[in-house]
């Protein structure tokens, strides 16, 4: 498997190159690893604690693992001097996507800070951490099974905000499709959403704003 | 078409009969109303403003019909001694089920409050009646598109909680599957649910319980 | 993965805390074990007997586990006066889910008689025990399939009925759904639905009427 | 539109031709009904109302129509010396596809006997009539919504069963997937499931077992 | 687990108690086998390589079991003097359900032969044994993917045709569900089907026909 | 509604310009069918007999309509002098799909004969014309339902093959997902599909096989 | 049917109330519009030019009427002085969802321009005007069927991207869902999505932004 | 499992035997191998790494195998004179669909080049080869996830298009069902599709047109 990077991407649309580790074997990815290992920050995201237990130790030393948020870096990006983000999430389930978000923030230099197990079954868990909450720029909103807190959070602030879906829960909860479309159907106003369990998708988003912030 | 009519289901399940009108054309309606006006008092639901239009005069004349709920009857039940119940819903879209939980309660003689447009976009709305609201024994939760009304009604009272899905909205909201799913994938415990706009359903549910409290 | 526990939920809903192990790594579940082993009961769902394995030794020891149902408790709730459930079930691949409800409901001091498989391509199962069941004052169904047993319990009974899609059987059951569907189309009237598999959820929904009838 | 008819199919397969006019405009099948009038009997299906008010008063008047099921014929087979059918329905809204396969029988020349009404909801209904319904040689069992009727006959006859799913009832029912799905399901060993809606399938089927009973 | 044996069944409806495995642990199975082995005949389906080498030597030795047809029993049913069922498939990868059907039927002594890979892409291969599959009383057809084959060989015989899709294929087979649906949706007229992988539903569907010629 | 057309695009793909009426206004048809009525020709697709009827007369007096196909043009394109289509269908409901896949054909100035009702419950209808269908150089399958007819051809000839699903039938049918399904799976290698009811599509994928053989 | 208003909503989250017209009778409207007529500027959605027809005359005098839109105003909020948007359709079937996207912001008080057409089946439509896109803050892509659009504009632009999917097409593209799936799956990092023809979602959304840069 | 080979199928369509391994177990698939190690070559697909590390020695050294296409063939077929195909793919997790179309056209004798990794998340990456990719005959695109490189290539040639949709990708992307119908809702006219992973069938309906070009 041949892979092209695409080096201009950073300065076309401001994010850095992602390297998607789901689907690749650990061979694969220990080469990109080790040819890229010199060059820019790289952020390798769903590297499972199995595969990267299988790279070979040279390019398992050269990266910045954390295991929950199944993320890696070679680097990060110089930080932004403006803009800030809140990850607020419902439950514990939500913890590998919210820390996948919290990490590429801060992979790409943005000041953020992560509110957990915040979910609507005790509201009083949003309320009282809300005006602190609505002192960032940008909130990212991570649940699964009813995702409600989208739709509460999405009520409770004036700020953009970003919604991820978790495939945590069983039966009804669908793998994650009944929180995207929850989500999607809030009557919230002006809530948008990422695909399921994409918080690398919430966290570049933000740095669409935070980038705009910063011009 | 032939209607056997199960006179032991009062006595049986402690729920007289009801009769769904959707599907059924004018003239079944009609007649079904002509054969029993006399007798024990029936409940006609999904019976739509334009269906009761082209019935006959003589069944319109003897049917107590409210058509926002889209139900009729030929007579209540007698009143229940004890229980009541609070019926609160997210939105106006919510009103036919709404009202349909609602007259049903009011066919099967129980006492009930209604609680419309409280959706969790405002929650000071739910906030403000808590108290009122817990008061009754049993709650009627009706809600569409994301239903996060139902996860946070849930974690906000004791009370049994029936939860009602709707069909508003459009696209993500999946003719009231979204709902549905997302109040059986909820995080609130012991929140049951009934099927898609079926404020007759609940009512029933509610009316077990309520059997129950004047045993 | 940081864990917040709602101490207010049993005040304030009458349920206490439980945790839901699905998800959750060995270590997790251990950690939480060993910080609560003096404080409240707490119950453990969906503990497979393959993570209870890998707990540590203190918190295997602290916990009262139970294998078929999943679950397992540092200590129970005090016995309920009043109100006894009946936990009826379809066929042997119910178990899990029926013996989830059966445990819960002791969690929770709360009485209760397990009828298992009384599905309905055996009539005269059901019917020889249908006074008993109706003794009780609330019902749990729990079947998978085509789940006709709920529609058939919920016309020979008045009690609260609180039916548990299960996700045994192969292709057209895909996966619950179909009892889920079924058990919600049901013309059995006041017959409400849980989750796929979701024994805890109809045990919650029974204590909400039990408590009510405790009041 | 050009229509080839397969007039080698009776004696191919044992059943006479019959005309879909679901999707076929009045003039279509008013040029059919003429071109054929003289010929072998053609049994027609899908054929509303409305269309059928829409005909040529020439073929109108050649056509023996039936509302209910939405069939017209121009003639029937001979009747079958041995076999006979009974087709058993939930509810009153199982109504068209029931008559569509007595329709289809009685075009076919083939001796049934409908029993309407008897859904699982008053199990009695079935009961009183099971020795009676047991002495044909093929049950038909029409039901919708969750389908109960299908794993109940199932469990109390040792004669074929095809089951027709019904699109009626709303939400859960999924325009008669959850009764199809649930038939498919059924516990019921040996009942086989026909499309939904599909009466005349389910006569079909049962006309293949009484020709063999007559060879 | 307590198993509720249904030993009605068979004067009832004809058809022995037959055993579900999946779903069920080589203890609880070796139990059932030791407590039936001196009683009548048991047919054990959906019991995999892996988990009959899991099971007791004493259980493993008083089943007969085959493999591939994931089959075993402890005794036969006596053999019936009329009927005899012919089993076609498309493919190789139909072999699990062709066979599922093909040992069931002969645990209910019926007399059958087996037609393996006679898929539509080579229509030659239905062509030249269609006379000699004529020749037996009843049909199972059992396809994956497309299913073609239900639908052409309901147009080649006017026997009873049962079909059953296969959850084999990929991508758009969607675990069985096209060929479900295309099953159901054939042309060809009277053909009925059973659930994915059903071969012992369709047996039981061919012996409730078979038993109707030996009345 | 600004509409941009590509005039390009007949260079650049060899495809001219189509305009999907489905979705636009009589009034904004009109309009452009006025204001490209002097220039190159344009094919208007899913023009139902309603809309058309209410085009401004000047419009439609402008227009070649075809009622069953939806289709109409202002002019064709030069006759192609290599390469010959067979569109073949499965049944008279599949007539709007057929003519709109012929009159695009017939548009694109390529040479097509049209074979209706060729499904595969009765064999012979293909087999009798096989050699004739044979001697075209691209074959458009056009069938709904099961679609049997894809796999049939696909296993009958050498020459490309694209297939139309379409909407018709009921139930299992699912608006043509079913047949859109089963070709997509089907056994018989090399056949492609095309949107449900596209039969636009189809013509244009044979256009660009015809293009190459006149290259 | 009861409306309570959430007036506070405005100070809260920065915008304004809105009235989703689809689902509310003309007379529920006309009386909203009648009690609010001096009020604060209210925004009316989906109001169909049917149901806008049907309004009280007063009702219809006092709004601001956008027929293609589907939206009505009673007046708009004061001009931001900074953040631009800019909203780019694939297709003219777009044109509802983007002018509905278009009017929101107009009556948010948010400059804007509109891109119409420029789906990628012709590339150069985007390529010639990318420069001039990126001079705004903030891009809303609306478009239907594959979607294509969404993931060429955020390989393209380093600006937040609110992505819109829209209901046209047929048979693939499922009514907006293979558009709203396809926009979530997308390889182009930070798009977020709104529900399907949500018009007025994307430009809250972006009305977000816009107020974080007005800070 | 016996297997039946079309040996006809090569002379009648022109396409030779392909055995698909995935469903078969090592043993059946030696078999096949020793048995046909000297007939005509013959190709294998969907052997995954770890079957053909489980073949028997001798099946495994008669065998050519290629582990990322999982694809293994006995011989190939002789060249074609006339007729290259490009095949293009979005990015690295497309390799294995890309390498089976790849191999099995090296298999079938049709001259190929692969571009890998031109997503249109980079649009110079398909820009630039775009003139040579339009010098082939015949176009395989293969995507995953938005798909949208199907129908940006569908635009800029006019070269018959086979889109491979792959189920790659998480959430949203539904194992392939997104690329799946966004490939089919495809505005660019005339592109068709293959089943989700299917490079086999790509492959082979190129080779049904590089045929064409040979006659």
């Amino acid at each position: 498997m041949n892979v092209l990077f695409d080096h201009a991407r950073h300065a076309r649309i401001g994010l850095p190159e992602a390297v998607l580790c789901q689907g690749k074997d650990p061979e694969t990815i220990s080469r990109i690893v080790r040819e890229h290992a010199l060059g820019a920050p790289i952020l390798y995201t769903r590297l499972t604690p199995e595969t990267f237990a299988r790279l070979t130790p040279e390019a398992a030393a050269s990266l910045n693992y954390h295991p929950l948020s199944r993320t890696a870096w070679t680097g990060t990006m110089p930080q932004a001097p403006r803009g800030r983000v809140a990850v607020v999430s419902a439950g514990t389930a939500d913890g590998p996507a919210t820390h996948e978000a919290a990490r590429t923030l801060a992979y790409l230099g943005i000041g953020h800070t992560v509110y957990e197990d915040r979910g609507v079954a005790g509201l009083w868990r949003i309320g009282e951490h809300i005006t602190e909450i609505n002192a960032h720029d940008v909130i990212i909103v991570v649940a699964g099974m009813d995702a409600a807190l989208a739709a509460v959070m999405g009520g409770l602030t004036p700020k953009p905000v970003f919604a991820v879906p978790v495939s945590s829960g069983y039966g009804a909860s669908r793998n994650g499709e009944t929180a995207l479309f929850a989500m999607l159907a809030s009557c919230a106003p002006g809530v948008t959403v990422c695909n399921i369990d994409n918080g690398y998708g919430a966290a570049c988003a933000a740095a669409r704003v935070v980038r705009l912030l910063n011009e």
